[in-house]
């Protein structure tokens, strides 16, 4: 794919459609030897960055695709962020979850016009069934990150990164299918080549930091994580994968420690709720602190969606 | 004082230094039979809206008197607020606070380049020490809520409003001296006059909303409340008194539970984390829920600077 061509197209698309969100000092950056901004995705429509990929794909989209509707499978910041998409282009969006799905999850998709179907006992099976419908129906399937126009949507955070700051060196990013990362990367790389991009995944998650060292995607377990957003397998032919290998210029791992400290520090001193995610991106900029003196780094703060139990078991 | 005046001063002086923040539509605004928007001033530089009023007065100050340097008491909100605008101006701002101030709390007035001095056992020593320092050494004192130009900078949140939203019929404030509901009602009561602007406090500590019931300003005593920042005694010669007995239509309480309630739904569904006094703004919208069909709200979310502890004693 030509993630450069793909970014500008979206960014054209989506614009008036998403919230260009703010670029936040961080509160201590003053009196630091660095200057630390936060690109807060957590304020974006929906509670997180996905809004920008789903929207373009579904503005990408021809009327008679958009008559026959979307179908997608996922309990979390996809799910909304396509339902929220479809509303904006007045396409209908069936949502497939695993039975037993979070209520309050659903419920966000629900708010957002989301119809729910609960199909399968896990992830794999509720998406398997999203393609088969999308299938026999002639709905339009939308991937969360094995997509060009999804990727391209990410992206769009790149853009308005270099719209803010004129220069920055490190941008940390939590990586999860690669869509965000490969996006950011995609676009910086060729507009700002200085930048260096540094990918976080959780220890317990690393699918595509390991798949990068191998020179393929594998498939690999995977153990619990707070940071749940980035947490699981990937798509082996996923359009994400020569973007993060060849434009990510490390991936980073963090423990679950790591994470919880990253954002109780954050939540108290910023007053900003941020999800797992977002604190394994912070907990990377926070392992690397050392050598960012006299540097700009900026952490992707990508989602704010934290159930009240989880943010209330990592809270000091 | 003449209050729309203060405000559209404030406007000019404040306007390059503040954030004019988002005023989100409700995630659930779309299937209610109204409309309900926040003014997020928990996304205001500092975490609450006191930046306003803060930058308002510093900014009136002559050279002299910014020379002279700043003095406050507080350990809250108007204390990292002042710190934050003293900054701007260039002036040293000292700020007096009790012994045993929560160290979290002070170490966001120190990021902000503010100097802590501990006096006294309870604000009201520290305050008093504060004035007297300020008395002696030609400083200027800078009161939370007793000063026409403080009031001024807050009712910016009005023309923020107003510039934002064609027509609004009802406002919800918390309410503590008066400052901000003062600076919002006088504004909007004069310049969009059909607006109702409906204070609220938690019946715990209701010392406005008794005074304006007895006609005059009165000294109570008050029980302990989640919304800390509204919580506490007035100056009985505030400058807030007669604008808000003349210009806010009506000063509702609310109870702890209402509070907590208001304030789990609120992070559930729009993951933005609020302080105690939002919950209280929030929880008096809840009240009047039934007779708002049709309508247009506004909840002013004053502040996010809940202490982490806090949070974690309200969550689910």
């Amino acid at each position: 794919m030509d993630v450069v061509a793909e970014v500008e197209a979206a960014e054209r698309r989506i614009r008036p459609h998403v919230r260009e969100t703010p670029l936040v000092a961080a509160a201590d950056s003053g009196a630091a030897d660095m200057r630390l901004f936060y690109k807060c995705e957590n304020l974006q429509a929906t509670g997180s960055f996905k809004a920008r990929g789903a929207l373009s794909k579904l503005l990408s989209l021809s009327g008679g695709e958009i008559g026959r509707g979307i179908v997608t499978a996922s309990t979390g910041n996809h799910g909304a962020a396509t339902a929220f998409a479809a509303r904006r282009v007045g396409a209908r969006a069936i949502v497939y979850v695993p039975e037993g799905a979070s209520p309050a999850k659903l419920a966000a998709i629900e708010r957002l016009g989301g119809e729910i179907r609960r199909h399968g006992v896990d992830s794999v099976e509720s998406e398997l069934k999203a393609r088969a419908v999308a299938e026999e129906t002639g709905a339009v399937f939308v991937s969360p990150y094995n997509d060009p126009q999804v990727v391209g949507g990410q992206g769009t955070i790149g853009v308005e990164l270099a719209r803010a700051l004129d220069r920055f060196d490190v941008v940390y990013v939590a990586v999860g299918g690669g869509g965000l990362i490969g996006g950011i990367a995609g676009w910086l790389k060729a507009r700002r080549p200085a930048t260096r991009i540094v990918g976080v995944q959780p220890e317990n998650s690393q699918v595509m930091r390991q798949s990068v060292l191998a020179g393929r995607m594998l498939e690999l377990p995977s153990l619990p994580t707070l940071s749940d957003g980035t947490a699981g397998g990937v798509e082996l032919d996923t359009v994400t994968f020569p973007l993060v290998r060849d434009r990510v210029d490390e991936i980073i791992t963090v423990t679950e420690d790591e994470i919880v400290a990253a954002m109780r520090g954050f939540m108290a001193v910023e007053h900003m709720m941020i999800e797992g995610a977002a604190g394994a991106a912070l907990a990377g900029m926070a392992r690397q602190r050392a050598s960012l003196a006299g540097r700009t780094a900026v952490v992707v703060l990508c989602g704010a969606n934290i159930a009240l139990d989880k943010l209330k078991a990592i809270l000091p």
